[in-house]
């Protein structure tokens, strides 16, 4: 057995890279060997996250570009527009990156900026690699820089895509209804994320406003062939985590649920994280948690004229840090399941 | 002061017989004088649901229709098939009645029979008022039998209803996606309900074979003038109570979200309990919780071609026990809100 | 029907605020004429917490003691220390006041002190009555100022305190092991507080070092007639609302749980929020949800020589609101029960 | 590399069931070749666990006792007094096994027989070895019996062995308090274990009552030297998994939180999974969720005279099936912790 791969997570105190840390704590062929946060500089890992006492992960420590020369592969867990400073740095020296935050997601960068902001690194956005293996595997193979999907848009195209490659949905609007657990808000001391606000609560949020929704249009528009249209709702459900996501679709011409299956079940025969249930099965987002999962299930309507897509991810493994040590194992030439095959905490 | 109004409970041991127990145990102008369960008979209600221990309730008796002559006004809590029997017992001795069940929702027999199976006493499924007082206030009030809506009915109806009747949405399917708390399943011991296959979950169920969804067709389609067409998707999420409604519709012209607002709130003016949230507010469920009140708002996308309408009530109450006892203060003369003022218990 | 007393509620924004305007908007007879808050002065409160929307309250404004004179009787739910001085000036002035702080509660400075720094109205210590009506009732009902108790202790006194008085137990520690929901550390936006560090987790904390343990003393010392040694250990439990205490207490000889259970029966007989549990039955923090009940339960240990009483409140009503409007009824003559009698929302 | 060592579960459809199978599917030195479930032989455990679909496991059969000398060991995942028997048929053949049932925890078969019911085996209960590395480390290495300690003993046994080995704890009764979370309470479709019934509740039950507390006792007389008597009280918390222990100990001279603490961290020097938190951290038992470690606390009183012990488990890992595998390590001379060093998952 070689030597293992060094990693370096920049921004490791936010539930993205503590969920890395938890994959990569005994990952086989990989260790952490740089973690940074701005705030906690100095502290030991274990010390701030108690939970990772008797591991052996080093002193956090301030972002520094030139160390991460050191490292095979960095993950960027940062804010977005911040992200795209210390990426493109990074970059800038040869260093591979896999980016967790949505600055490299849109390969437009107006459609970025629309969304976003200003982009100070737009020469990178048509280099840098949408992280979705069952779309982009070779390409991730080759990539410098794999920008990591977003958890929402991830169930969605990965619930959809096959089906509007392949013909036989997609006209007129796509709608996305997604509910979401807690900790897609990130790691927060806000009163709207507290504890008393949220449980035993149920809402929508940010409707035709939630920045996932170009990054859906972008993907899904590159599986139709043209313009796709979405409306995408997202919603927090009482719970740490998971996504479920029910889309609702026009079929271009009459099937039935086992027709449908059919063409999900052949996009993802060799698939190794995507899970297409039998008919009459249904998605259930704690099938799924703490895996890199993406369980997907079709139902035709009564007169087949359109469908349901459901879809069940964990969105801080698939839906982000499972997905990035993915990415990772592609980019590095390790076998792309592992450190990722434990079954689902359940219940 | 009058004397209180006597009412029976027929079915008492469920949930919404517990929640009809709970507002009436302080409703102003009324009191339980039997209360029934075939399983309990003799036992005290408070023995048997301590949390009611210190309110003077009856014994729970067997149900037997003739004692109905005695009380103003029978609530029905039964599951649907058993209630159309006992309620037609009751209705054929002149007694006034809110049926909880299914069984006297649908008007044609046929679209009963095809969802739920026999009907015994489709002679009453004409005289039965629908009852929901924001579309049928002045039938309810002369009613001798009144159907309860069922829970996911309410929030669809209500929060779409008014944009049907106006003439600016509509056209097309009108998509429900529906997230309930899991007391809506029902007072049930079996695993599917248990706290760890419940809790830290989310999924769908019962796609495009829901029985609400001809319920909700029937009055949508009242208001629309012509059939409705709705597709209708339940989930159950990890909280006691509570449905949240995400409604996808077409307009019929371009429309801002002020403008849509404007409909409904012009159509609930007068409604004590319906509320009409100001654009860029959005319902949540914990913000109803033990009350009556149905929380509406709709947002239009930005090309105004299309509208969400999100809903939220406590599906015990206004999708049930609430818009039960609200039928019985019109079917009685009281006050309509007698007894349903108390504000939601949050957190 | 005599007009509605007026109050006041300062520090109306906090979860005690916010359930204080619950009890008392719908309170027969009374009415919230006062509403303050240092950072909301000049919103309506339901635009605040739209929870709200379609009362009749107050428009926030900045405390001012002159306006209370206005009002027959004022709420403070201010933080210790802040509360002292505002309770204070509005004593001075001749202002009937519950104080829902800790800064009367304890009636000896130095012990105020000790745990929470200096006291400026030393002064109003020996006036203020400690508002538990179960054991204060007549001062009560005299009072100017009463101190509302805190929420742990209130659960700790009431199952402990009649088995003190009786002498049937007491020597040596008692043990209160206390469990509490998440709104008893308050509304705030703090990371400890947020949703996912809260949800499925369960802990300890400030063990020795909790701020309700010398009044638990205090109390338990006056019931015992000498001083009582309590260790007192809080636990924060993934749930919004109520209080589970389970205390160890030696016996002063052996006894059976039947006679334990006489002893509070007897001690109780009268009291409307008491309810003492059949031996075999223990209490449930859902069953006394949104409530001012406080359920008891006593069991000895099989060789009679000590015994475990449990005891169930909602933290939010008995252990705050709901006994400060049960403390107004008895200031202003109101019969004590009013506005307090709903039974619990479950589930 | 070896060939992977063989295993069986039999009763594979409970929570502890499906825990083995979720660690051991990954386990990187063993392989489940059978699995057994009188309802549903015949039925591939994917399919009555979707969560386990894409796992290798073998098809559901009945138990054959026979069929089991193909194996290198078996796990007994069965109720008590159905245990002893197929566990005894199992030994007779020489099959190494691990009862995760009561059934041969409890040295003496009196005990037993008292808290239980009648024991068929008695001749092996002397033989069996109580399965808890930390104090019987030597004797499973050996063992072709062990029984795996109950979840609450666990965490009390572990918490407070070492302070009364050492002589500094222990006179007087030993009070445990300890909250569970539901998967504690097995895979139950039972109506007090819905989830609208756990969910926002917290109760205490089974108060002196419970039958693990004769468990503690045995362990903890073994560890004072002489009979210890425990105080155990059960809670049920709303929470998936976990366990925390708060646990009131009586000191023999006047020490220091520090010195307590010190005496627990030369106990467990080696020990791979328990884990001494610093003086001033208290554990949480969402810090240990879905793996094998136990984590600790100790806090004096500030007389000295008194501690309080907390621990913190995975009542299905360290409680269970953890335990069960880190056992079976030890018999099969794998690694200890093989298979489960994964790091909590949190959130």
């Amino acid at each position: 057995m070689g030597e293992k791969k060094k990693l370096a997570i920049v921004g490791a105190t936010g539930y993205t890279g503590q969920e890395l840390t938890r994959i990569l704590a005994v990952h086989p062929s990989a260790r952490i060997s740089i973690m940074t946060s701005r705030q906690n500089t100095g502290e030991a890992y274990a010390d701030l996250f108690p939970s990772f006492k008797g591991y052996d992960l080093p002193t956090l420590t301030q972002y520094d570009p030139a160390r991460l020369r050191s490292v095979d592969l960095a993950f960027f867990c940062l804010p977005h527009a911040e992200s795209m400073e210390a990426v493109g740095k990074a970059h800038d020296l040869g260093v591979k990156a896999v980016d967790l935050s949505a600055d490299f997601r849109l390969r437009v960068k107006k459609v970025y900026e629309k969304w976003y902001g200003p982009h100070s690194r737009g020469d990178l956005l048509k280099k840098a690699v949408y992280g979705l293996p069952e779309l982009y595997r070779e390409k991730i193979k080759k990539a410098q820089l794999v920008a990591n999907p977003g958890c929402y848009p991830t169930g969605v195209i990965l619930g959809v895509a096959p089906l509007l490659s392949a013909g036989v949905a997609g006209p007129g609007r796509i709608i996305a209804d997604m509910k979401s657990g807690v900790s897609g808000a990130g790691r927060k001391g806000t009163l709207a994320l507290s504890f008393c606000e949220v449980n035993e609560a149920f809402r929508a949020y940010n409707l035709y406003a939630h920045r996932h929704g170009p990054e859906m249009e972008q993907e899904l528009s590159a599986a139709l062939g043209k313009k796709a249209s979405v409306t995408f709702s997202p919603h927090l459900a009482p719970m740490n985590r998971g996504i479920l996501g029910t889309i609702y679709l026009a079929l271009t011409k009459k099937l039935s649920s086992s027709a449908l299956r059919e063409v999900l079940a052949e996009a993802y025969l060799d698939e190794p994280f995507v899970r297409v249930l039998p008919v009459g099965d249904l998605p259930c987002v704690s099938r799924v948690r703490g895996t890199n999962f993406v369980d997907l299930a079709v139902t035709a309507s009564p007169d087949g004229k359109e469908a349901i897509v459901v879809t069940a991810i964990d969105n801080l493994v698939k839906g982000a840090s499972g997905a990035a040590v993915q990415n990772m194992n592609l980019m590095l030439g390790l076998p792309e399941t592992e450190g990722l095959l434990s079954p689902p905490l359940r219940p």
